[in-house]
Parts: C-alpha cells; sequence; structure tokens
C-alpha cells in the first residue's frame, strides 16, 4: 500500500481511516494488500449507500413539505406513535388468509416493507412481508385516491419499515414467483407507516434470503467444519458482484435483522414444533415435566467445563446437564421425567456443533426388566418426531430448501440398532481403523453414518454397547461382558444428537465404580445418598434440540439454529 | 446443663457429643438449655431407631439362613441387581388399573413398600405405592406357597424399598380408608425386593404425608410469611407425642424422601400441567416458542440483582428475565413469543414467596391498535389455565387438599379488570391509606385482593395502569396522562403472579425514559438499536410458574411448587 493510497482513504471517510488501523491490528492469514482492497471497496460501498439514505430522507421530507395541498393527504402518511390511544377494532388481514378467491375485496393489512421500488412515474411496487409469507403491493396514481405525493411518500419509505395499508386484492395475470402469494397482490389505496426503519440495514434482507444455490459452485459453502461461511476475498469478488453474501458473523451480529428472512422464520418455528411434539410424546405416555436447578452448589461432574458463578458470600456452578437431578427425580418417585432446558459447558471448543448454552431435551424412566424398554420408547419418539416435522411443517421445510438446499433426511418406522462391535466391524470391512473398547472420533462417526446410510438407508441409527470405558461412571456395566455397558448413542446424518444409558441404580455399585475412576466421591456424595432409600432401575438421555434441527436440516453449522447462540468467542447479542 | 449431663450424653452416642459442640456453634435466639434438651430428644429417638433397624437385620439375616430347606423358597427373596440380564416382557399392573371389578385376577406389580406391619403370627400387611396411589397388600400363611420363613421375609422389609409381587386381586369387605385404591387388596403369593432401602429414613412417608388438619391449632401453620413451617418448641411437645411433623427445611434437605409423598407427586404433576396448558393455548394462537440465552455479555437494566460468571477470560452474566431477548424477537419478525425458562435473582430475599432461580413463564407480542388485545388474550389464557387444572387435575387438586385443605380458588369467565386509580379509591373507601402514584405494598395488595374478592367474587383480578413512576424505563406512558402507564399487574389470592406492559417501540423515546431513569444508555445500546430497523407496537408480561401454583393451591410457601429450590442460604441438594 502506497502512501498516496492512504491519504485517499482518509478523504473517502472517517470509517475508511479506520480499517487502516484495523488493518494494522488484524491477523496475518490473509495478505494485507488483498484485505485492505476489500475492506475499502466495502467502505466505498457504504458510503454509496449513506449517500442513497440521505438522498431518500430529502426526498422524503420534500414530499411532507408539499402535502398541504394534496387532495390525497388523508390516504397515507406517518402514524404518531402508537400509545394505544385508541382502539377501533379494525379487521387487519394476515396474508396467508389472502388469495386470488377474494379478488375484489377491500383489505387491512399491517406488514414490512421488504423492497419498494419507484416504476416511471405512476408506479410503486412493495414486496410486503409477515413472517414467513410474502405478497405484492402496488401504489398506482389515479384521479380521486392516489396522488404524486402520495406516489412520492410511497416510494420514501425506507426497507423493515412497518405499514398499515388498505387495498384491494386483485388476481394476477401471471403468477408473482417473487413472492409466496403469487395468484393476487394488493393494490393499495392507503398506506400510512406505522413504525419507520431509521437506521441503514447492515444488510438487506433479499441479501439474507438468497439461495445457496447461486453460491453453489464455491467450495466452502459445503465445508461444515467451518464456524464462519464467508466465501474467501480471493473467489468471491466476481460473484460478490452479481449478488451480495451474508457471512454468519455478520448475521449474528445482526441478528434482529437476520430472524427476519422467511427462512430464519421457518427454521425457528421448526424448533417450536420439534420441542412441542417432543412433549407431546412424553406427556402422552405418562411422563411428567420437571424444572431442575441450573445454579448448583458443587460442581458434579468432576468440575472441568463448569461456569463458576458467584453466590452472595460464597460460589455456584452452572449446571453441565441435568443429569443427577432428573436420576434424583427418578428416585424422588417420578417414575418418568422429561426436562427441556439450556445447559451450560464451559468447553472452549470453536467448531460448528459446539455451543456454551444449548437446549437439552433430557428423559429418565424407570424401566421394568431391561434398558431396551427405554431404547424402544426413544426409538418411537424419534419417529414421532421425524414424521411430525415432516408432515405438519411441510411448508416450512420447504422454506428452509429453498435458501439452503438440501437431501431429504432419511428415517425408517423400526430404527436400525447395533451394538458396538457390531459397528466396529462394519467400519473395518470398509477399511477403517478402529479399536474394539476404543471411542469413536467425529471422523469415524461421520464415516459410521455413511455406511449405515448405504446398508439400511436411513440417516438416523442407535448404537449401543459403548465400552465401559469411555462412559460416565454412572454408566450401568454390561452384565457377562465389563468391557461394554448397557449406553447407547443416537446419531443423525453421521453425528451424534443424543447420548444415553442404563444407570447404576445401587449406591454401592455406583461408589465403587466413582472410586475406581478416581472421582472424589465427597464431591457426589448426595448423589450417591439419592439411591439409598430404594432406586428402580432406569435410564434415559440427553438430547440436543439445535443439533437436531441443524441435521435434519443440513445447515452445516449449529449456530444457525440458535437465536442467540453463545460460544467462547461470542456473548452478544 | 450440669456436668453430668454432659457426660450422661458422651455415653449415649458420637451423635450426642456431636450436639454438644453443635450446641455452642448455635445461634442464640432460644435458651441454650432448652435447645439442648429439645435436641438431646432427638438423639435418643435416633438411637432407638438405630436399634430397631439393628434388630431388624439379624431378623432378617436369620430369615436368610433358615431358608434352605423352606418349601415357599422360590416364592420371595432379594432380586440381583437389575443390569438389565433380560428381558421376559412380563405384564406388569399399575395400581390405578387394579379394582374390584379385577377380582380373581393375578397380577405382577412393582411398586414400593410404604408400610409393613406384622399382624400376628399368620399375616403381614402392606402399603404398596406408586406414585399418587397406593394399595393394600396382604401376606398370610398357607399351606403351599406362603411359609413361616416367607412371612418374616416380609415382616424385614424395609419400608421405601421396592418390591414386585405377584398376587390376586381381592374385593375387600369394607373400604381401605388408609388407601386410595379402596374396594380391593392384593393377596400377595410372590414377594421380591428389587432394591432395598439401605439408609434408615430421615423421616417416614406417613409422617411427611399428614394432613395439616391435625395441627390446624397451632397458630404457625398459617402464616405464610414464615419461610420455615416449623412449629416452636413450646407448643409442639405436647402434639409431637402423637404426631410427628416433618418441617419443611427438613423436606428439603431430604427432597428425594420428601418428594415421594403423594402430595409432592401431585404437586409436581399440577406444575408440569399448567406449563403445557400455558403452551397448548399459545402454540394454537401462533406463538412461537422461544430460547433465549441465559448467559449474558452486560447487565442487562441496572446490574443489580444480578449473579456474575466467569466466562473464559471475561466475566458475564445470568438473565433476571428473557424480557430484552423477547422484545427482539418482536423486533426480528416473531410478532409472538413466549418462553419457558429458569430466571435468575441475586436478591437476597428470605421471604415465603422468593426464590434465587425460578421458572419464567414469558410472552409477548405485537397488537394491532390497543395493548388491551393483549389483555383480553392474557384474560383467555388464565382462565383456560384455571379451568384445565380445575377439570383436568382435579384428582391431584383433591390429593393436595387431603394434607393441605385450601378454599377453592374463585375466578370468573371474564376477569375484573381495575385500573390503579380505581383501586385506590377501593382501598381508600375501605380505610387503607393509598398514594395516588406509590406503587403498593405486599400488605396493601392482599388486602386489596380481599376487598376485591369480596366485590367481586373472584381470587383473581387485573390491575391496569400503574403509575409510570414505578414501572421500568421501557414501559409505555399512557397517552394523555404521564402520570400512568400501559402496565399491568395479575393477582392471585393477593398475591402478584404476573408484570407486564406495552413496551416502549421508538428507540428515541426509549433513549430519552432510559435516560430520566438514569440508566447508562450505553449498557443497553443494543437493546435500542434493535428497534431502530422498524418495530411493532407490542406488549407482554411474564408470570412466575411456582407462585401460580403455590396461590392457587394456597400452600403458603413457594419452597413447596419448586423441586429443588434456591434462595440465598439454599443451594443444596
Amino acid at each position: 500500500m502506497n502512501s498516496n493510497d492512504s491519504s485517499h482513504q482518509v478523504e473517502e471517510s472517517k470509517d475508511i481511516k479506520e480499517t487502516t488501523q484495523a488493518l494494522q491490528d488484524a491477523s496475518i492469514d490473509e495478505p494485507t494488500s488483498k484485505k485492505a482492497q476489500k475492506k475499502l471497496e466495502k467502505e466505498r460501498e457504504k458510503q454509496k449507500r449513506k449517500e442513497e439514505v440521505a438522498a431518500r430522507l430529502a426526498a422524503e421530507k420534500a414530499a411532507r413539505e408539499s402535502t398541504a395541498n394534496d387532495f390525497a393527504s388523508d390516504n397515507y402518511g406517518k402514524k404518531p406513535l402508537n400509545q394505544s390511544q385508541e382502539r377501533t377494532y379494525q379487521n387487519r388481514k394476515a396474508i396467508d388468509s389472502i388469495s386470488a378467491k377474494m379478488a375484489g375485496e377491500p383489505v387491512w393489512v399491517r406488514a414490512r416493507v421488504q423492497t419498494s421500488r419507484l416504476a416511471g412515474s405512476k408506479n410503486c411496487f412493495f414486496v410486503l412481508r409477515q413472517s414467513t409469507l410474502t405478497i405484492q403491493g402496488v401504489v398506482s396514481i389515479d384521479e380521486d385516491k392516489v396522488s404524486k405525493h402520495f406516489l412520492k411518500f410511497a416510494g420514501s419509505i425506507p426497507p423493515e419499515s412497518i405499514v398499515l395499508v388498505h387495498a384491494q386484492v386483485v388476481k394476477t395475470e401471471e403468477a408473482i414467483k417473487s413472492c409466496t402469494v403469487q395468484d393476487s397482490e394488493l393494490k393499495i389505496y392507503k398506506l400510512f407507516t406505522l413504525s419507520e426503519s431509521k437506521d441503514r440495514l447492515p444488510f438487506t434482507i433479499e441479501d439474507a434470503s438468497r439461495s445457496e444455490r447461486f453460491f453453489a459452485d464455491k467450495e466452502d459453502t459445503v465445508n461444515p467444519q467451518s464456524t464462519e461461511d464467508e466465501p474467501s476475498p480471493d473467489s468471491s469478488l466476481e460473484k460478490e458482484k452479481k449478488f451480495s453474501r451474508v457471512n454468519l458473523d455478520t448475521r449474528l451480529n445482526n441478528r434482529i435483522v437476520d430472524l427476519r428472512t422467511i427462512t430464519n422464520q421457518a427454521i425457528f418455528r421448526i424448533q417450536s414444533g420439534v420441542a412441542q411434539f417432543f412433549r407431546e410424546f412424553l406427556l402422552a405416555r405418562d411422563f411428567v415435566e420437571i424444572h431442575t436447578p441450573k445454579i448448583i452448589g458443587t460442581a458434579s461432574e468432576g468440575g472441568a467445563n463448569v461456569f463458576k458463578l458467584n453466590y452472595f458470600k460464597t460460589s455456584a456452578y452452572l449446571a453441565q446437564s441435568p443429569q443427577l437431578y432428573k436420576q434424583m427425580c427418578v428416585c424422588g418417585g417420578f417414575e418418568r421425567v422429561f426436562e427441556i432446558a439450556p445447559v451450560f459447558r464451559a468447553e472452549d471448543s470453536n467448531t460448528h456443533r459446539h455451543m456454551t448454552e444449548f437446549m437439552g431435551m433430557d428423559l429418565e424412566m424407570a424401566f421394568e426388566e431391561h434398558y431396551h424398554e427405554v431404547l424402544d420408547l426413544l426409538d418411537e419418539l424419534f419417529v414421532h418426531l421425524f414424521t411430525n416435522i415432516k408432515n405438519k411443517l411441510a411448508k416450512q421445510i420447504e422454506t428452509v430448501k429453498e435458501q439452503y438446499p438440501f437431501e431429504d433426511f432419511l428415517f425408517l418406522p423400526k430404527t436400525p440398532r447395533l451394538t458396538f462391535p457390531e459397528a466396529v466391524a462394519l467400519l473395518r470391512e470398509n477399511g477403517i481403523q478402529q479399536g474394539d473398547y476404543d471411542d469413536l472420533s467425529t471422523e469415524t462417526e461421520r464415516v459410521l453414518g455413511r455406511l449405515v446410510r448405504e446398508k439400511y438407508k436411513t440417516d438416523f441409527f442407535m448404537l449401543d454397547k459403548f465400552p465401559l470405558a469411555v462412559r460416565p461412571f454412572y454408566t450401568m456395566p454390561n452384565p457377562g461382558d465389563m468391557n461394554y455397558s448397557n449406553s447407547y448413542d443416537f446419531f443423525m446424518r453421521g453425528e451424534e444428537i443424543m447420548s444415553g444409558a442404563q444407570r447404576i441404580h445401587d449406591p454401592d455399585l455406583l461408589l465403587e465404580r466413582a472410586n475406581l475412576l478416581g472421582i472424589d466421591a465427597s464431591s457426589i456424595q448426595p448423589y450417591i445418598d439419592a439411591f439409598k432409600f430404594g432406586a428402580p432401575p432406569h435410564a434415559g438421555g440427553g438430547i440436543g434440540l439445535e443439533r437436531v434441527i441443524m441435521l435434519y436440516l443440513n445447515l452445516g453449522n449449529i449456530r444457525r439454529t440458535s437465536m442467540f447462540p453463545r460460544d467462547p468467542r461470542r456473548l452478544e447479542p
């Protein structure tokens, strides 16, 4: 970078000056000149957009000033701040209730302006949005309702403002492909802003909503390991001229805007649905929903990976799982319990599938004879979840697919249940090295997922009888062969989404196992004591809600399925 | 206390020696001699029970040794630890499926032994329990199935052990009043212990289950302010000879045992039900369930009452409400959202209704014209909750009433909605002083609850239009009169269970109000920024789940409706 370039930046804007400083602070994984160039380009783009906003504001002001003698002045404008001044019981429509069948009918609609576009001197086209739905609106100059001033006002509304329109439903000649409502549009006669977008958007909703198909030739798109999905600067410049792409960190930094894409609206409706399917299934089978404390007095499972907090004059910890408490509930006479609640992990893992706070769907149940009773129930549970996602959330799934295309998730009415030795054999048959009693690596899990998919035509399977040595101390050893245990993991698309086991329900054996694994008994004494007054045999598991959604939709990064994700580097917003 | 007494204690037991030490450390709110006497008495009682247990164990051992030549030896005994050795698909019955209609049928039942009682030399009576249900079981000596050894074994089973019985259902001549199944009992022919209670119980389930009616003449029973319900030592000694009473701290210290009472089994089934009624109602009205972060980067509402934690190399805080996040979701395009999640308050409040961690049932929704749309929905929501509790949880309610008698909770199909000035007028009419713009004290709330009950025949009402000065900065001022605000509290039996409001959805007004109230704008900048890109008018509220249950059931202490309560003095279990 020569000094001329540098001075040029300073003239352009203060932001660009800051960029120069930032460059000096930047990491060195990229040649500085390239980075600077890209940043500079971004700043110029920023500057340009600022000027556009200024021009728009001036137009708006001019429009306001000249409305005095306007015959249509009652039909448009800015509404005062809603402080609940009045209640007229106005009947406002949801976009999903509008179709060509209503042609000719007048409607009131409150919606967001996704885009507005003045076309010639007589028309202004809108894309109006409500959650996952969009409809076209059009303001056209006419003699008694829409004046020039009205049109100007319409064209000056900043995107993402909330408007109230009075319109006639009109059947369209051709399908409007850019909107979800395609057979009709709104011919607008009244248009009021209820809440204006006051600041420049960090990115447009259209950029944030663009299908990954447009970027499909980029290799980094399919790398699910990356916590970022920004294309590398070299390959993207060409493409960016045509389409802006919004990287994940930018999305998350501006999550309020990002959440408004119809894709995100769909993702979090799917998440909401899955939790409810989970609960409905369990409540219908006599499970009781419990709420166990997240603030705990002792770091129960050894103290690693636990967040410590100040608790009045002492210290406390955040529960890294409801494990001990849900078992205590089983000992407390609740034979079948579940909980959906945040779990906290102070792990410095910066991967596509780890967060420091996530939603655990946990359950625990007493069984009569064999922990496979619990596996049977879990099998039914997951088939219930997948079937309901497929049937009841089909529209949302389609919406997500539009932006993030994925292969349908395969599952079977009865889930394949491999034992650990069977999995080891399958891996070895295919040339993968795997020790008999070693845990599976993430990569081996992925391969196993592929092999099981080929063999059984399913993206979902259970792996039973893990080696005892790789499971927590409270895992029930396998009867007969102590090398194994009565424990299991479930996998979706080759990634673990649930871990569970029959637990030791005898206090003496529990203590023995804890001692053997070098766990300080005093730190888990209340837990061990819980089993002293009679405990039924029981098993259970914990499911990561965000992981289930990520893998069903094949989204590649767990942060896409958490509204406000938390990881070692992210605490905001 | 003289030295003789002291030496006598040492002889009695090590525990009593420790008591002496404990006495020296004890607080001074009671004369030492009285406390010592009571403690001593307790220790002697303890010693006595220990001896009983030892005797029982000896009997058990003798029984085992002499079973060698027993014709019935296959019909009873201790089963080995269940490690899921086998699965026979044995059909086991739930107690609630058993009635006189099944007379003559053989059944297998797994249950807990609540009590066992040898009657004469030929019979042993059991109370067998599964969650909220109990049934009588009887082992009687006969020629080919039940031997003397069998009977001895039956009598030796420690209470709270889990047993598997094979029995015939027998219609009873007279109703068995001590059990929930009254028209039939189990004539037991096989009896196995699956998991023995290995330690002396901290209290018997019968003591912990005894109806408060037995203690009704004690004045402290009706004091809901107390965080403890232990009778004062002076007044209780007489009564305790007849009935042991288990105080709340003892219950909570031994929660695993305490949770087994049918009352607690019912309370937490009611809690589970209420959360699901809440969700079903909202999901049916297009609400989306959200999960907002509990670990937050800045102490958002001023920093008081917030728990601080270590977050890798920096600090973080526990969310004291999902307020800002649920509003951000509304700004993010989710028009109607709810969340049921723990909220954390670092308040040093040691009252009957405060906990440092409790379950918040939060909701937030955009409205069209007036925040009373939200109040209307909330009205319907609560009527839905109360109606469902009454109808669908009637059995559980009756169970709780048996132990904690209470007057039925009154509510109306349409909930009375008082304005703050109306409430002030009502209070003044009845001689209560209340400033126009002052908040209500806890005591005034209670009085107001009584007055509203008299006037409207309801234990539930809404109080609207609180003075602006007593509400948070984000509360929307009342249009017209800035002394008031568009905010509301809901009350059950004169205690607040929900607080809510229309929120300010304009960033400029929000900033203005924050400044006026002396809140550092920088600490809430991300929150204010959330409103810059268009925000719909919205309102919502937060409901304390445990409070709703406590007040509906009139339980007097919130700790009774939290499985593992947390307060400034309690972090365990």
